[in-house]
């Protein structure tokens, strides 16, 4: 691309690196960690600093109180007749224990190998200065750029976002957008440019398997009484079959045909003994047809979260449970419907259930997975952007988590999504030593800067 | 039978009722908790109060001292051309927690009707303390009575044994006898009289399955790393064929086949009704062409105790658990044995580990069952004295639990064993309002008096 102040905006990053970087160390050190209450009120000063920050930028900054945790919203509006990108980051950090593993202080920025260690340098501290980085560039150089911008930047992403939630139904006029840019996402590998193509839906359940009213004397009782961990186990051990697909009745039902381009598209290959390497697993899942990163990206599947009966303790106590417990969750693709899952969820063990047993089913909660649109323009216009920067052909990538608030977002904004972030799997994200690499900050500053400009130039 | 103090011994309960139950209660009120460390002098104190009760009868009364708690000893010694007879009880109760489901407090003893209500009264002190007064009665009466005794009160059946193991490879050459009375059983029914014909051993472990090196995130990697609860609730289901028969490898090798006239001796018939209003059981053991109480008497059988991994809390954690584990054990018949199994239990965890998954599987402990031979002289015995006591037929029980110590003193003592015991299954041993009924002691009293007196006569 070849917009006026391009070259400015590039060159304005070498020139305030050290100013940049020493605004970004004062984030890192607020201890905003949204799920321990002790630090409650820190997270309240890091989003007023924020709200401060991006108003002297010269943005319309505001906090948007909730029962929780406010959320910085920030807006440059230059008309209705110009396109709105809301951009999506979130300024709060997870815990950071064990402390003893950390080589430096969490919350005291070090800068190591050109690496910025810090707890929520990468997650989601160090994308979301980024942003705010390209927005104070491209403000300066122009103070009526062309595109309406909407920063909105959360406090409650590790902690479960109640408060956000009340604020993004409450604020929903003020979120209309026609795009959004959730950046919270990770590359799949240095330098390697990368836009994700949508994340996957959850429903999640308790299962309770009663078969007496007291734990009975295995001497007594066995080859009386079934047994509750029995029941269970048979049960969870026929939740898949013996191809390795999931048995839950209309599994598969609505599982999106993905276009051979799509396919052909995706890095779909896997690197078994890197994965072995890095995270000690010695057995696969096995699915007949089907390999490991298609099943992780491309269909759902469902886990034993946990199980639990009888006697656990240290020792032995040779009873036959009264009780078995289980978690179980269902990740699911774009087009399925978490209610839909539970119905079958809750088909699969009453179907099984022995004869005069008691399995009980809750749902716990459920959210949709989100596919975006390899054929939308605003996708074409990252991938453009991304391969300006990085000089080689963009990648499509897909995440097997949930990421229910870009959901959320989309419904209350009516944008269409993109999905994005210039982290990496290695960055040690809610890990000790979590870092950030200053050359993707800055890839990432010169992506988004790019974006944000073919948007201000695009005709409306 | 016809001894000639027999009419003297009967009278002699009728006329000492009244002192029997003062003892009596005076033993019960010891609260001799032997798994509680702070109810360990209360358990030295009981063992002191009962050797001195014996010593004032005219028995040789001593405390065999050990690491645990002593063992009470009393001799009554005629000749050694005289029969031999070990008697074996306990003095320890169990823990009395939830108290406040007790009517009576549980170390008060008191009658409410018929039955004598306290901690012990059933288990096993009030059935030990008819033995106490069978032999007083006796050796007030024939103080040179023609049969050995030697009676072996010990006071950690609850809680693991080790003393007692101790002093009884301690005290082999005194513990030796021709005859061993296991007096710690039930009774089918209110006066029906029954022997127990053995009981089943036991071989216990723990099973570990370990898949990754930490918990994994359930969207990241669902569909590539196998899930340990979900490996193990795999192999733990394949404990069982279709036909609900073990599928540990040579598991019923060694089963006894009983003979024909052994099996019509006993009662295998089983009131499911009876039993699901009684235990809450809804899902009854299925095993193809075998009856539910024989599945319990006379066959192995195998059970998850124990069985957790992954988040067990309140709420929800969407991992995919690095380990999962398992407490299983075995009830074994008479001459199978626990290390045979636990071969058999290696082979099939390690057949059905999937590959690259870790799965150890630890020995926890293990004995033997017993078998009563229904052609011993002895059984025959202690049936005559039953049936002229009950005055009908004697019944032949199995015993689905493991008594160890039955093992041990048949071994230590060189004796052949008869198991029996005028409790009911509804006494609430281990259970809040344990109680006794007086008229099965006063029928324990007899018919113990009686095979007593037959072994006094009894020609050598």
């Amino acid at each position: 691309m070849s917009h006026p102040i391009l070259s400015q905006y590039d060159l304005w990053f070498e020139e305030q690196q050290e100013a940049i970087q020493k605004d970004f160390f004062a984030f890192l050190r607020f201890a905003s960690i949204s799920t321990d209450p002790q630090h409650r009120s820190e997270c309240f000063r890091t989003a007023e600093w924020l709200r401060r920050y991006l108003s002297e930028m010269g943005m319309e900054a505001v906090l948007w109180e909730n029962p929780g945790l406010p959320v910085v919203f920030a807006e440059h509006h230059v008309g209705k007749d110009r396109p709105t990108v809301l951009i999506y980051h979130h300024y709060d950090v997870q815990p950071v224990d064990p402390l003893d593993l950390w080589q430096t202080p969490p919350f005291e920025p070090v800068v190591r190998d050109g690496k910025i260690y810090a707890r929520g340098a990468s997650d989601n501290k160090g994308q979301c200065f980024m942003t705010i980085t390209a927005l104070k560039s491209l403000l300066q150089l122009s103070k009526d750029l062309q595109v309406n911008i909407k920063l909105f930047i959360e406090g409650e992403e590790e902690s479960g976002g109640e408060g956000t939630h009340f604020t993004i139904r409450e604020k929903k006029k003020q979120l209309e957008a026609d795009y959004l840019f959730a950046i919270d996402f990770d590359l799949p590998g240095k330098g390697v440019p990368a836009l994700n193509m949508g994340f996957r839906g959850i429903a999640a359940f308790h299962v309770e398997c009663t078969n007496a009213k007291v734990d009975l004397h295995s001497g007594s009782h066995g080859g009386i009484a079934l047994n509750a961990n029995r029941i269970l186990a048979e049960m969870l051990a026929k939740l898949w079959d013996e191809d390795g697909k999931v048995a839950i009745p209309h599994f598969y039902d609505d599982v999106r045909q993905r276009k051979e381009e799509e396919l052909r598209s995706m890095d779909l290959s896997f690197d078994e003994d890197a994965y072995r390497k890095e995270f000690g697993v010695g057995a696969f899942c096995f699915q007949k047809g089907v390999g490991l990163r298609e099943a992780n990206w491309l269909l759902p599947t469902v886990e034993i979260n946990g199980m639990w009966g009888g006697y656990t303790g240290s020792g032995f106590k040779t009873v036959i449970p009264a009780k078995s417990f289980a978690k179980i969750s269902c990740r699911l693709v774009p087009d399925q419907s978490p209610q839909k899952i539970e119905k079958g969820v809750r088909e699969f063990f009453s179907s099984h259930t022995p004869y005069g047993a008691d399995v009980k089913v809750d749902f716990h909660h459920g959210a949709e997975g989100y596919a975006v649109s390899f054929a939308s323009p605003i996708a074409q216009l990252m991938k453009r952007s991304f391969e300006e920067v990085f000089k080689q052909d963009c990648r499509y990538t897909l995440c097997g988590g949930s990421v229910p608030i870009v959901k959320d977002l989309v419904s209350a904004s009516g944008a269409e999504a993109v999905l994005f972030g210039f982290a990496l799997a290695t960055d040690n994200i809610h890990a000790p030593n979590e870092h950030f690499e200053w050359e993707h900050f800055h890839l990432g500053y010169k992506t988004l800067g790019r974006a944000l400009l073919s948007l201000a130039d695009m005709r409306t």
